[in-house]
């Protein structure tokens, strides 16, 4: 169980105790927050630790999830698509699903709490349903620069209904929404499987066991394999750096076994890295244990992001948090994270021979690397904590019952 | 959104009237159901009515998940068979994560209700991590004649700390547990996508979609591939039947993807089957979808369940419902709807030529066929539909909150 004394060591008395402080005026308040899955994703994880902590410090904080069929959340990943520029088929059908999932679970919801928060669109039509006798707030983990704007309006029906709309970046504020609109950004918990301490001896044992070869430099991804995420372009800038310096790509990838988009273009890159792969230049790791992960960005040279949109990219925290010097591309929250020649490098998107050198750069220069490394790891820990998170929490709730 | 209203041309004006009288004395109660799945297996179906039609008559019905990580999910499984009388290795790891899982999750599931029920073994020491302010009912859907003793006795303290235990047959009661115990017998739902009537046209349409050929009778088993559903014996069966009468076996089964025991039973079911699978006479069909699994019920000339052990085994109630006659094995909760002779022929477990025969007896009478599906049918809706289900929980709530 999560305790709050527990992170002490990491991020000092002051942070520890002005939390403490924080939480001492909501004493007594029932707080609930509803999302669409207990596993799977970075919502599920933040709440995995920003929960049990909540309670840690005395808050009575409830979570709950949404109940959808399979058609709901393929439907919400479509609009999770659209919402970051993808077109979509709004259907009637789709809407219908959509709202009368949410109509159905509030029928067996009990709402009581001081204040709810909704992560995501899945449970946003929910607010729909309930004599509203308490501040509701809508937490989008989305990027909303470019939505599909049919889609938009559509959801911003929704969004009307809440005092309250959180966005994990000030780019993402819409000026249509006559909503109070607040940023907090998303954090990482350095206690969990993924995040903690790792004995040298640990790390190697989980290096080898997946297959990845120790006696060269590795460059990693750790990514779902998705378009978003340009898996192809990277075997490309891999194929570049490789000429220049010998060393090896891992991707640690995770995959839904439903999502047919991952599962072709995994395919591809699969195929297109035949040659690389059989001399283990090229490694492919399933990234479903946390510890393993965890192990591998550990033991990584370098790790990158290859990305055409992100939202914040907590991928990239957890790289920063192990003091790996990055190379990523200039998108979603990555800016937020990576000051370009300090904790690594930014590169625009689609530009492989930039990306390559930079990554070349850092694999001829070690103190360069060891330097990006630990302003990456002093950057984690000040700003992108679960601590923060919590402290931000806590602010909103503050205020909001005020 | 399911209504008590609906069900008045089902099962007529007095049952209805008499649902409401009972549910009035609870109005304004609240009332929580805990179960670890939204989707999934007989105990989700059954809320996923049962909870919105309590709504309906009027008392504040709520339904929540217990968050599990997949490990939790392996050892309940353990669990699970080892209660129906499976060895199991008992390790104090598997107790600590069982229990702890329920105390995390304790942490953020705040109980105010009036009264809690709790589904079969996953959330069952929830109860530990309470202040008890409410009655608790733990509703065991397993077959508990001959469980592991060792796991009984670790199960048994959890279950002392209830006020009541729900068991779905007389035979599962146990003289060594000292808390009230009561019989409720599950039930189905005749609106469900699986029950609902379906045109002929819409039969044929999904039988046809499913590559089952249409031109002889249909013999039908649906099941989880389980060495406890014996498929393999099922398939000698056929074998035997198919001497004396011409005719097609369907196997509608289901499968976990992560089930390794049902996909090595699978695999060596369909690799014996192999010439009879070839020339269509058995087929295999993925009952992954409701209305299809309702149209293959309605299609089939005879259903079969030859299991080794079940519970109540909702299969058959849905295939009497359907007017179909059966032949199955005299297991379980099996006895309770079909008696012999009269809705059906019950067998001994393992005795193929005799069920063999059962079958071929019913293939050859058209009219004795009729007869038993007529008979199963009524027999299911006096006594096996969702409204007496509902009908047995106002009167346990009536009586326990008294």
């Amino acid at each position: 169980m999560r305790k709050l004394d527990n992170y002490r060591g990491i991020v000092g008395d002051d942070v520890i105790s002005g939390t403490y402080r924080k939480a001492r005026k909501l004493y007594g308040k029932h707080f609930l927050q509803i999302n669409s899955t207990y596993y799977g994703g970075g919502v599920a994880e933040i709440l995995d630790s920003l929960v049990p902590l909540m309670n840690n410090v005395g808050i009575e904080a409830d979570w709950r999830i949404i109940r959808g069929s399979p058609d709901l959340f393929t439907i919400t990943k479509k609009f999770h698509n659209a919402l970051q520029g993808n077109s979509i088929n709004l259907s009637d059908i789709k809407k219908q699903l959509y709202v009368g999932a949410n109509e159905a679970f509030s029928t067996y919801c009990q709402i009581e709490q001081d204040c709810v928060i909704v992560h995501d669109p899945q449970p946003l039509p929910l607010i729909r349903f309930y004599r509203k006798r308490q501040p509701w707030v809508w937490r989008c983990h989305i990027d909303l620069t470019d939505p599909n704007q049919k889609l938009w309006e559509f959801i911003k029906g929704f969004i009307l209904k809440y005092d309250m709309v959180i966005f994990s970046s000030e780019k993402y504020k819409k000026e249509d929404l006559p909503v109070e609109q607040r940023v907090i950004v998303p954090a990482i918990d350095p206690l969990s499987l993924k995040n903690k301490e790792l004995s040298e001896k640990d790390i190697f044992k989980y290096v080898k066991k997946a297959g990845i070869p120790t006696d060269k430099p590795v460059i990693t991804q750790v990514s779902r394999m998705d378009p978003w995420k340009d898996p192809e372009g990277l075997l490309e800038i891999f194929k570049r750096v490789k000429e220049k310096v010998d060393c090896r790509l891992v991707y640690c990838y995770d995959m839904a076994l439903d999502d047919p988009e991952g599962t072709a273009i995994y395919s591809k890159v699969y195929r297109k890295a035949n040659k690389l792969r059989e001399r283990g230049d090229v490694v492919f790791v399933v990234g479903k244990n946390q510890i393993l992960v965890n192990a591998i960005q550990k033991f990584s040279t370098v790790v990158v992001q290859n990305s055409i949109r992100e939202g914040f990219c907590l991928a990239v925290t957890e790289a920063l948090w192990k003091g790996k010097p990055m190379v990523a591309t200039n998108v979603g929250g990555i800016p937020i994270q990576i000051r370009d020649g300090e904790e690594g490098f930014m590169v625009e998107p689609h530009k492989k021979e930039e990306f390559a050198d930079r990554i070349i750069e850092i694999l001829k220069n070690p103190s360069l690397a060891k330097e990006m490394g630990d302003k990456g790891k002093e950057r984690v820990r000040k700003h992108f904590l679960i601590t923060r998170l919590l402290s931000d929490y806590l602010d909103l709730l503050n205020d909001i019952l005020k």
